[in-house]
């Protein structure tokens, strides 16, 4: 699918760029969220917080774009974002989303395609997840997103690929020597 | 979001409604996936074979939308889809989708919206895996969708659940209890 021009521009436009010192929290529990992130340069990271712990359930990186399950919605957020490391991203807002549908349908078309890429890859991650080995997962992951590996601490990448951080090193040991 | 009288006859028009028997194979592993399927009747499973094992990974009753990962694709599917009850259901098909979408681009919004909620729901589903006990997983279970628990084998739905039909029945054993 291609986009003209002129469409092109009007996205740019119309999304405020916005940039965040790591540490940043984009949404917290409970909160109301109103915004969505295109990831120009950095890393979002969401995760839940259960029995005081942490769980991570996704890192966005360069060219992801990150919709809260709350966004636009009257509901309070389940989970927290947080930027993890300095980052860039592309904000939007439903208003922002509404004037760009009316004025370019086309646009609309572009979010559906996109969106359905998602529903995809999210099916995938879903499956993955119920039939791997945590070994498995680590190894998919190292095939996938390698910089996450390099970029992420490794508590986050633990409960990321469920399983203790001390399960997650023997995994590591265990493939090093392989 | 509401859609008009005449735009929702087209859409049933549009649609051919089929029905299949129990057990009707809908799409296999390494095969090209040309259609999508609107649930109106039964009930479709999806599901992968590992290892010679097969691992369920959702179950789509009345209401549900079943778009395959390599629908409309060149892609062959990861996965089969299984009607595991007599099932009536909508058939899509790329072409129609685009046809539909040039004559009434409102639908084209509609989907956008309905794949929007989606894939929240899917974020939900993987979060939920990823944070729950299988006890968690069931008790839940009970809560959103109680009709699975009666409709389907419960070797699928211990798979479903991410563990061994034995782990299933002893769940069910000490809820009961409580």
């Amino acid at each position: 699918m291609t986009i003209s021009k002129e469409i092109e521009e009007a996205i740019i436009e119309s999304a405020f760029i916005k940039s965040y010192k790591k540490g940043t929290v984009l949404l917290e529990e409970g909160k109301i969220s109103n915004e969505c992130y295109f990831v120009i340069k950095g890393c979002i990271r969401s995760y839940y917080i259960k029995d005081g712990n942490e769980i991570t359930t996704d890192f966005f990186t360069e060219d992801q774009s990150v919709t809260p399950s709350a966004y636009g919605k009257k509901t309070p957020s389940a989970y927290y974002l947080e930027c993890i490391e300095d980052t860039i991203a592309g904000v939007g807002t439903p208003e922002q989303e509404t004037e760009m549908y009316q004025k370019f349908p086309e646009t609309e078309s572009l979010t559906r395609v996109l969106v359905e890429a998602i529903v995809t890859k999210q099916q995938n991650s879903l499956a993955e997840f119920k039939m791997d080995s945590p070994e498995e997962r680590y190894v998919q992951l190292q095939k996938d997103r390698p910089d996450l590996i390099q970029r992420v601490p490794q508590y986050q990448l633990a409960s990321y690929l469920g399983v203790q951080p001390e399960s997650l090193s023997r995994i590591r040991k265990r493939l090093n020597k392989k």
